[in-house]
């Protein structure tokens, strides 16, 4: 085993957390989940994240001292600067929890604090889709559209107040918008996250008239998911390809909205919804040729994410390991 | 008269180009500004540059020696890094123009060449509504919706095809939207630059049954104008004041979208239309807090520019400036 820095990332979830150890090529060595249990306490969640990073650092059978920085990315609110999870949705009922402060004073080593959206975008950045490229955006289709915005050289774009790159929230219907999980009318992410797919579906299936495979389902205890509606427009089904056609063109929407403020190098689509393949993304790829500007048309790579759910903690690990990079860089002579 | 450095931004229009002479703290000393009379050609355009800053030179009563270094910003389609004029519709007929190599050569000096909305967004940033913050979005209404991002510590985001900060043209409209005058559908520009403003009145006006006092209004050869509206708006006409109304909604959804990716410490409105005065940009602030995440409602500031028609010349010479510094700048020790 090398004695080169090694740098653990951890991902906290509003269901599991997930530490993996990455060493200084990104490379990750292991990694491990734990479940979060948010509604034990913030108290509890300090302890279990020290845990999950303990667990990651036994499984990747290294030795402590290796160990460089860590990073830590969890979901938002949050003050990133301060290192201070605010009042998150989705980690219920934590509220204003000092994560970076107690991970570095448990483990006595430089740690990051980022947003989770970010992380993964920088891990993808670092050693997935991104690799080798400039700048980048990151879009994550999930039960939500999150994403992260990586500038030049890899710099996240936090924002002032930690509410940089929050890509799903851009406003794209003012005319007779949809209602956004956040209640914001008009949001992409009413329009193309996994959950806004169903809820359309569901809304088109209940019109009279409409003949679709997808009445035909066996519907579960946990109802239709966006996967069954690919599905269905992959065997040609004519409601669903519609609703697919839509997607595709409320995320070309959105790209092109990225694309005209930040122009990065790339546009990735991470999360869940990528297990549309490879003819969804040739859609959304073919809504954006026709709308964007021509030089980025074709310029701008449209890809894929290729971490899967390692982004985050492999993105997390990258911040710890910019923070004991910069920690170790003199100061310049006066 | 003191020998600190100085520097000349040259701010290159459709109509007129205007070049000034600014000190160290971003003090204009004097400006000139000559046709640009792109038709000649631009052979002529080069030569009208270069022309333009020595008259400005010249104004200032400044010795040439003391130009440390000069800024020219363009509208685009434009390559920022080579310094290169590409296709801009506003400059008819030039086409791939070496601005930055032929003034640099011209002068011998460190010459800097920037996007014009860019430069304006630095101008402010530099001594105007954005001194003393962090970073900034620029909107700028006038014929189109134009704009400039500048991040933290001053950096433009330029994008990687000099296509950053195209804030006109994100797409707000998707359902039944205007056509922009890029040719696009939805863009901002679309709905909120005077153009748009006429446009939209002019339609309603043709309505049957619309009553307004726009009607009424002695219509010069070159026709209505968005002053005229702002003002039948403030004198209490219903028609104007929904048409503003409107407006200062699309532009706060364009302001929230910015919010949403960059999280700016500040947005600024630059351009003619922000002599619409402050009951204008109230109803702008009004909409953004409605619409916007609760910490950016409470937090980013929203005001209009101060610099006028000089933020451009200012902006540009703020890029010969910066790049002057980094020239000067020692090289790290090994």
């Amino acid at each position: 085993m090398s004695n080169t820095p090694l740098f653990v990332g951890l991902d906290v979830g509003g269901t599991t957390m997930k530490a993996g150890v990455v060493d200084d090529a990104g490379r990750p060595l292991a990694n491990v989940s734990l479940p979060t249990e948010a509604h034990r306490g913030q108290e509890f969640g300090l302890g279990r994240m020290c845990e999950t990073i303990r667990e990651a650092i036994r499984a990747a059978k290294v030795r402590p001292e290796q160990i460089a920085a860590i990073g830590v990315a969890t979901p938002g609110t949050m003050d990133i600067p301060n290192g201070i999870i605010l009042d998150p949705p989705n980690l219920k009922p934590w509220q204003n929890v000092p994560v970076r402060r107690h991970v570095q004073d448990e483990f006595g080593l430089p740690t990051a604090f980022q947003n989770d959206a970010n992380a993964a975008a920088l891990g993808e950045y670092w050693v997935g889709a991104g690799r080798g490229h400039r700048s980048m955006v990151l879009f994550t289709l999930g039960t939500g559209v999150g994403g992260g915005i990586i500038l030049g050289g890899g710099q996240i774009l936090e924002g002032e107040n930690s509410a940089g790159g929050e890509v799903g929230h851009i406003k794209v219907e003012c005319s007779r918008p949809r209602i956004c999980g956040c209640g914001r009318k008009g949001c992409l992410e009413a329009y193309a996250s996994a959950t806004a797919v169903v809820k359309r579906t569901q809304e088109r299936l209940e019109e009279n008239g409409v003949h679709s495979a997808l009445h035909d389902l066996p519907v579960a205890a946990e109802g239709m998911t966006a996967r069954d509606i690919f599905a269905a427009a992959a065997a040609g089904d004519e409601l669903a390809t519609k609703i697919v056609e839509e997607t595709a063109f409320y995320l070309a929407v959105g790209t092109m909205n990225l694309m005209h403020v930040i122009d990065p190098q790339m546009v990735v689509f991470g999360g869940g919804m990528t297990a549309a393949g490879e003819a969804f993304l040739e859609r959304i790829r073919h809504h954006v040729r026709e709308m964007v500007f021509p030089v980025l048309a074709e310029k701008t790579k449209i890809c894929y994410a290729q971490l899967g759910g390692d982004a985050g903690f492999i993105g997390a690990a990258a911040c710890g390991r910019a923070l004991a990079a910069a920690a170790l860089t003199p100061l310049p002579p006066r």
